[in-house]
């Protein structure tokens, strides 16, 4: 019935319907369809087959919110309040003292080293599966500090509808995370309809060994690849080998992202979020004098040259008229 | 035209006709259409969404001939002729004295670290794109030294066939090779109708530099991730998140994916070709007394564990009616 309900609709219905309902009009939207459009049109000059048609989300800041500490800190820091009594220990010791006093500004100042440790108990140790166990029990039990709500609730409502359009229209969707590709595909699907095979991440070396007769896989406390700064574009070529056409980031980390996607012939674009809207979210940069911040730093000189490159700066403030979906009832 | 004509055709003759012919009836072929009739048939209860059929070939002597040499290692001797001009000196210095020699006695006794320095000036020192283009350039003029054709014609049809099956039944087919990932992807479409992103290789470091105000991704003489043994349960883990549905592979070095592939639950299933047929191609093993062999050894104790896990053995003297593809005109 809703399959022909919508072939009998007139197709100038569908034409004039706006496919990003919760953007603003200004100049990202206006490029983003743009892009899709110059990308589509059989016979254009900047046509391009639907096997090419790349897209690339990072996520932490540019498809759910970031702040105060990144959705993968949260979980480590409940997962070593988890861990606690079987590690009484851990009261008397740094990092985690900190953590399980709940001691934010410690946390906040943590070293690489610290966070390592952390690390090291809280995503190691398991085989793949279980670790998939234990994000997914997290998940529903998982909460912002500051904005109340689980974690995969507070995912862009725009970005959303930008990864439906694009979809729609032939692109194939992924998310280049600097974060845990491991700790992303659990949701990834039911978050962003973006299934395991195209969230490419950060990743730590698993052994393959053989348990109960069974083989697993299981998750060593070493880095196996680091896909930020130059690994996402790294990231980007060896897990798909194809260069992105539109690419969307919002801090340092994606700028080699941006840089490889918009290097590319044809039409490409490059969208940065600013996230400059304290009254709906958080602002911060440094960039355009907002506060500085260690999570998602968005520094003056990206925003320098996302300027000289003709990016898009995405004012989280003007562009978007919705950020986040509503809550489910 | 075609559509509607294929539109009025009777459900019937599709179902009747041999989506394998060139299989010979046998336990293989009828373990492959089994278990795609269990995977597809709704309400059944091997049933399996198609987001989740997955489909891995490991591909030197899987679904292209490897005999005398890997196409891989005869692209690196033919490229070690091609720069020799720039390298007078290597008329004089191992490895690369056997290799302009033509001396093949010599060259199939290489050590990994002879073959590590002819992958270092064959592989290496270029961008990923140059790289690209010298493979594509290469395959139209590359020739089996014994079976005198292009090694891109050197596929096995009745793996082609079956590729094209488990598509239509909303499969995903990967290449998952001990080969390498960035010499695969040139043709994996062409050849098998697989794109750069279902291509799971082994791969070097790569570095992101920017040369003429364009940024680069240089290939480093330096293994970054070898997919071969438990490197293919672990690089099918790292770069698709799901375990396969069925797992074709020839050799050793297919073990531990078709361990992980047929582990799962529900209906998996792993088959490894055996080569027996001398006649129409080659006859290696040393399983079941075949001669032994360094380039794909299938040895007794995989044998062993085929019969032990059920997995099929495909001969290709018995399984086979035809081998390659006819000769294109
Ligand atoms: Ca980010
Ligand atoms: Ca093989």
């Amino acid at each position: 019935i809703i399959i022909s309900g919508l072939a009998a609709a007139p197709l100038s219905a569908f034409a004039q319907q706006d496919p990003l309902p919760s953007w603003n009009e200004g100049a990202a939207k206006k490029a983003i369809i743009e892009l899709v459009r110059q990308t589509t049109t059989q016979g254009g000059s900047g046509f391009v087959v639907p096997a090419d048609r790349i897209a690339v989300f990072d996520q932490d800041g540019t498809t759910w919110a970031e702040h105060p500490l990144y959705s993968q800190a949260l979980f480590a820091l409940d997962r070593v309040a988890t861990l606690a009594p079987q590690h009484p220990e851990w009261k008397n010791v740094e990092p985690f003292k900190s953590v399980l006093a709940g001691d934010y500004a410690a946390i906040s100042k943590f070293s690489e080293k610290e966070w390592l440790e952390i690390v090291a108990v809280t995503h190691a140790g398991m085989s793949t599966a279980d670790f998939e166990q234990i994000v997914r029990d997290w998940l529903p039990k998982s909460k912002n500090p500051i904005l109340k709500r689980p974690v995969t609730e507070l995912v862009y409502q725009p970005m959303l509808e930008v990864m439906a359009y694009l979809r729609a229209n032939g692109f194939s969707t992924y998310i280049v995370t600097g974060g845990g590709q491991e700790f992303v595909r659990p949701y990834s699907d039911a978050v962003y309809g973006i299934p395991a095979e195209q969230v490419i991440g950060s990743s730590i070396v698993t052994k393959y060994e053989f348990k109960d007769g069974k083989p697993v896989l299981m998750r060593e406390p070493k880095l196996f690849f680091n896909d930020n700064f130059d690994g996402k574009a790294i990231g980007i070529n060896l897990f798909i080998g194809k260069r992105p056409i539109i690419a969307f980031g919002n801090s340092d980390g994606d700028r080699q992202m941006l840089e490889w996607t918009t290097a590319g012939d044809g039409p490409r674009l490059g969208l940065l979020v600013l996230h400059d809207d304290a009254a709906r979210e958080f602002a911060y940069g440094p960039a355009n004098g907002l506060p500085d911040t260690e999570v998602g730093t968005f520094s003056q000189s990206l925003m320098e040259e996302a300027k000289a490159r003709t990016w898009e700066v995405i004012s989280m403030k003007n562009d978007w008229a919705t950020i986040f979906p509503k809550p489910k009832p």
